[in-house]
């Protein structure tokens, strides 16, 4: 594997110091690209697409050749998992992923199949090599996978949700067997994370985008425990180099110091904690990842550009800042947006960043 | 008027010492409720039901017989304020509120009618003034709009949003033309709270439900400010009696220190963040209102009581603490859970209580 060229997102998780603030940019191979516009309906379906290694590759390099990004993530989708282990699972762009069937009994639970990734997913880690390949160290790839409390959420509702009604009333009356769930799903989320590491992501990321919406003790109990396990059994050192954790519970800005303790390289904010605040309290345990509210991408192009300083400001002096937005871009936003911002984050950071020392 | 026999709420809102911690809950009167059914249907439409001063009064009576509650809570909605500004409004009882037509200009904004309550919502003054009659003293009555901010959401959306695309753009691109329609909903507000408090609401509080899809600094700018507003315009003594004002941003969990310096008497709490860290974080500014999940109510007897004893012991000894959900009931909910509810929270209050003091 060649070396990195710009290491910049693997130094900012690691805490040492790079040469400016590095940015990705969450969803950043999505719909707002016509080039993803295009090969999307080439593949008819975004299962396909997911399952088709050199359309996968294909949409993960395209927002790394259009701008001067700090990353690629894996394309791919967290239910993915759920349905490896054996839950039908259909897209459809306007109501989003759903389940054929939504888990309904205790022996639906006991009856899912533990996945291997090399064997149920081979896609997954093909593509991984494809890219890696294309990359030729010109930048990091980020491997990605959701939390079991997430998974779980879609699982037992069914897919998206408003009110939570079902997976609540399983927590609050049959905990014990929500745990067997969690228990499956921290097993295949931790055999899927390590497999897309031996196959060449040089970094991963937890998306917990439910856990917000749970009282304290059952975040500690229902979703960040599960993530611990995880992190404890993450292969973190691969060939020779540290391979970062980050987690990110969307909603979570209440419970960062806890998630700081977990074991973690780094943290994902979303936009509704400042990042200023979030970095007095986990000081310097973890790096933060964030925090743009990606609706700003709306904004007159100075405003974008203001906001995007103000992140990096707010963060301070120190190293251990990955620009990112506080969750996925907006299939609406206009592609020109994304060149303002990552402009405005590097020139920022340079300003205030010391020269770095070697890694 | 009668003296107040039931106190507690007032004494707890004003973090003065009472015989146990009171409770009321949020939607206490509703769809969960038999009683209410019937007379929702006999109202034909939800609209109807809040502008007939005997229907309005009739459900808002029904909770504090059944259940041994210590407050009421005015019948009405948070939308019928931006339809007496002259947006038409409909319910529907599975998609929620929604305007006819959304605001889309500047000049739709400048065009809204600045409402007098007593002119404009004549039946929710009767209403309170019925209610109080029969009340006779028994429990006070709250009274309650929504927040400027959670206002203009609906307004520009024109109804339950999922993405809140619309207003984030405008807040973005036109942060003047919002405050503007911030600004007429501010005098609004104070308008319509303070005519309830002088037709016979004991207690008044603030529904910022959209507050939290916010960054710090807009929430601070575009919520926060017109609620301080408002809080500074109120009537706070009535009738030789403390009027206490109680703030709710939903998702607000992690600005309790600037809500609490907002001028307020209490906070309400969301179920996402612990009664105990709210506590030691505002300490003894304001009392604390909240946080049970409301699907707990889905729980068996044992854990629904469990859960209610956790949070009366989290708040600690301190007086101030006036039990509630950290949201709205769920309609599906069993009425039964409700009597285990308020049991459980009165027993936990008597134990932990030192003996009040003269008011």
């Amino acid at each position: 594997m060649p070396a990195l060229k710009n290491d910049r997102v693997i130094r900012a998780l690691l805490r040492r110091p790079a040469d400016t603030t590095p940015i990705w940019i969450m969803r950043q191979a999505g719909r707002y690209l016509p080039e993803y516009r295009k090969v999307r309906e080439s593949a008819k379906d975004f299962l396909k697409l997911c399952k088709t290694p050199e359309l996968a590759a294909e949409v993960t390099l395209q927002p790394v050749r259009r701008y001067p990004l700090d990353a690629a993530i894996v394309f791919s989708d967290i239910l993915l998992i759920p349905e490896a282990m054996g839950l039908k699972l259909k897209f459809t762009d306007n109501a989003g992923p759903s389940f054929e069937r939504a888990i309904t009994s205790e022996a639906q639970i006991n009856s899912l199949h533990e996945p291997i990734t090399e064997k149920d997913m081979p896609w997954l880690l093909q593509s991984i090599a494809w890219v890696r390949r294309e990359l030729d160290g010109k930048v990091p790839l980020i491997g990605f996978a959701g939390s079991p409390w997430t998974l779980a959420v879609y699982m037992i509702e069914g897919g998206v949700s408003r009110g939570f009604r079902k997976i609540k009333t399983l927590m609050y009356q049959r905990p014990d067997l929500l745990k067997v769930l969690l228990n499956k799903l921290t097993s295949a989320v931790t055999e899927c994370l390590n497999s897309q590491i031996k196959a060449g992501a040089q970094c991963v990321m937890l998306f917990d985008s439910w856990g917000g919406i749970l009282p304290t003790t059952h975040y500690l109990d229902f979703s960040l425990t599960p993530m611990k396990k995880i992190v404890a059994g993450l292969v973190r050192e691969y060939r020779n180099s540290r391979v970062p954790c980050i987690l990110f519970t969307k909603g979570g800005g209440g419970w960062l110091e806890a998630m700081a303790n977990s074991g973690c390289d780094a943290l994902n904010l979303d936009w509704t904690t400042s990042i200023g605040t979030a970095r007095k309290r986990v000081g310097r345990r973890v790096a933060l990842q964030g925090n743009l509210d990606p609706d700003v991408l709306t904004a007159p192009d100075h405003v974008v550009a203001a906001e995007a300083r103000k992140i990096v400001h707010d963060f301070g002096e120190h190293p251990g800042h990955v620009f990112n937005l506080g969750h996925g871009i907006h299939p609406s936003t206009h592609p020109e947006k994304v060149s303002i911002l990552v402009e405005a984050v590097h020139e920022a950071g340079r300003k205030k960043t010391p020269q770095p020392s070697p890694l």
